[in-house]
């Protein structure tokens, strides 16, 4: 496949990472970036990760169509903004790597109607709690699983183009309509990501535990605390845009955490014998859960 | 410090560890292994982490006193029942490796009320999702933190040579009194562990989440799943003993953590503007909590 021009419009982790994969997969491809800051442009200029970079301001009225692949790595309330901009006719593939479909798809469609046109909702299924460029690494996209999503009147060629670009870059693929992948990622992403965070402020809130925290110098925790903490508080500005787009299936997810949770606290009530058979039964269920879900245990 | 004849009771991941770390630290001194099952006593045997093992069944009328250091690596319940059978005389240095304090804690101040005592109760933080003698290593407990609590009427000279020999396992060591250690690790182990099954169930009982989970043969989860998902389901003997001795602090933990995730999901109803302001400042009070905690980002 051919790949001469490239536009990766919003460059941090994700956007550098997949500007190094394409300099390697598609080295005669020409990157150009377009950011926010004049601070990610000099990182972008000085990791070499595109060939020419703009600021936003500087590119207002941008000829989409001088590129081959126009590569959307903005958080997706600025994509919703830019989707009724993009052409009506030529061969640029739009893409994006947004975090939520429902919304960005539904504008798509909106905005083509029934015309075909080459725009591809993707979610590679990675990232990190770094941010920016210059946490942008090379083989961030290599066997990661990435969501394909296919927009009404999309063409199935672009599709086609869109599954074999990833696929070439190393990620896995598979489709998923745009409200079952937001449904899912609200239980296996949003949800992890908010209960990480809450989990951490909980703590935080404690008296006796802050004390006792603040006391020595070397962390009171062992092993599940650092894991589970490890996504707590990251890249907020990234995941307000996540929970407003998917504030409905998140807003479900917690609830049934909510009910879950309390269950389980109705089990350690004083005043009643310890069901040690039902909470039994939750951690079977759990690691059975676990292992079909990660698939491993 | 001398240390010649050792008897660890309960010979799992923990227990077997320590087994390792004293035969590379104390090479002279001879352990003892006490395990329920023929399976564990095989282990042992094969993996030479003791010079004697006995069953449950076959040592029922110890002789404490044989030992410089009867270490309890059994689940506090059944370190409750021992208690009331130890010497009141004699040099013999006892500890536990209990999750939990106060309930042990308790019971040997009871029994030994104002008669000085060589019972310590100690709590190094690690472990792993691994059980059993089969999982020991060498080096569990070396850069670990190990917490320390000495009850009413337990020697100074004991408590100090309980502090050395953690320290010559290559632990950290700190002091706590049980309160402080139950609520403080309710909110740093045990509400986590809780949350991260809780976590996994919640994913498995939604529908479409699992619908999407079986259509493929690669996991739909990223690097935040696979953390928050690491200690669910684990070691359901060993938590639902935890759970037990220390529910009064575990529901408080857990009804915090209902409280704000209550709050959290009250941010996304749908018919109040989306606060990002309250929202970016709770993923910033996580950044700092977690800092503190983790004594690093």
């Amino acid at each position: 496949m051919n790949l001469s021009k490239v536009l990766i419009y919003g460059m941090g982790l994700m956007g550098g990472s997949l500007a190094l994969s394409i300099r390697r997969k598609f080295p005669e491809a020409e990157i150009t970036a377009v950011v926010r800051s004049e601070k990610s442009k000099s990182t972008i200029l000085n990791k070499q990760l595109a060939n020419f970079v703009f600021l936003q301001k500087e590119f207002l009225t941008p000829n989409w169509s001088n590129y081959d692949l126009v590569v959307f790595s903005t958080p997706v309330e600025s994509i919703l903004k830019i989707i009724p901009i993009l052409p009506k006719s030529g061969n640029t593939i739009f893409i994006d790597l947004g975090s939520t479909k429902e919304t960005t798809v539904t504008a798509v469609e909106s905005y083509y109607g029934k015309e075909t046109h080459h725009y591809i909702s993707t979610h590679p299924m990675c990232g990190s709690e770094q941010a920016g460029p210059d946490a942008a690494i090379e083989n961030l996209y290599v066997d990661k699983l990435c969501i394909l999503t296919k927009p009404n009147s999309a063409s199935d060629s672009s599709f086609e183009w869109v599954r074999n670009f990833w696929e070439k870059i190393g990620s896995w693929t598979i489709e998923m309509d745009s409200k079952s992948h937001d449904e899912t990622l609200a239980y296996l992403s949003h949800l992890p990501h908010v209960v990480s965070t809450i989990l951490v402020n909980v703590a935080g809130a404690n008296f006796r535990t802050m004390k006792e925290v603040t006391a020595i110098s070397k962390p009171i925790t062992g092993g599940g605390f650092r894991d589970m903490s490890r996504i707590a508080g990251s890249n907020p500005e990234m995941w307000i845009s996540i929970f407003k787009e998917n504030k409905e299936f998140l807003s479900e997810a917690i609830d049934d955490f909510i009910l879950q949770l309390t269950e389980f606290r109705n089990l350690l009530k004083s005043d009643q014998p310890f069901d040690e058979n039902k909470m039994r039964s939750l951690w079977e269920l759990a690691l059975s859960n676990k292992e079909e879900i990660r698939k491993s245990k």
